[in-house]
């Protein structure tokens, strides 16, 4: 499947739950990160997530397409890599 | 349709972006926006977007899914909302 998945977590936990997710995904903007995931590897994504936030204040948006085909991504102006982050 | 789209623009124009996405979608989360749309409405959005983003900074991520049965959004810790933010 193919998902979006998006965060919203206090600043202290900002980095935890980044680099969880940049472990599965790939990071396209701020705190969106989006790619083709099985299943059992979102589940273990989300269990990771699940010990690094804290259930109070963070949220996690996951959007889900099952097929990868019902989702068309447009960019508009500069698509930004993590390399143009730095340069 | 259904959309996602997500902005990353310099600080200036944040507000300007936020307030067009909000005329046409719901806010989510950070720099995310959702909702049903039909393709004149996006053009037009992304028309107006375009009056206030850089070209050479700014970009806008737009995830197109035709048929809204073929996406699903699931909330891991707390759905926020416009109101929970000033509480």
């Amino acid at each position: 499947m193919f998902v979006i998945i998006s965060y919203d977590v206090d600043v202290k936990r900002v980095a935890k739950v980044h680099k969880v997710l940049k472990k599965y995904l790939t990071w396209t903007q701020n705190s969106v990160f989006e790619g083709e995931i099985t299943e059992g590897k979102l589940k273990q994504c989300l269990a990771e997530i699940s010990r690094k936030t804290g259930e109070h204040y963070d949220s996690i948006y996951i959007y889900r397409v099952e097929n990868p085909k019902h989702i068309k991504k447009v960019v508009f102006g500069v698509e930004k890599d993590f390399e143009s982050m730095f340069l």
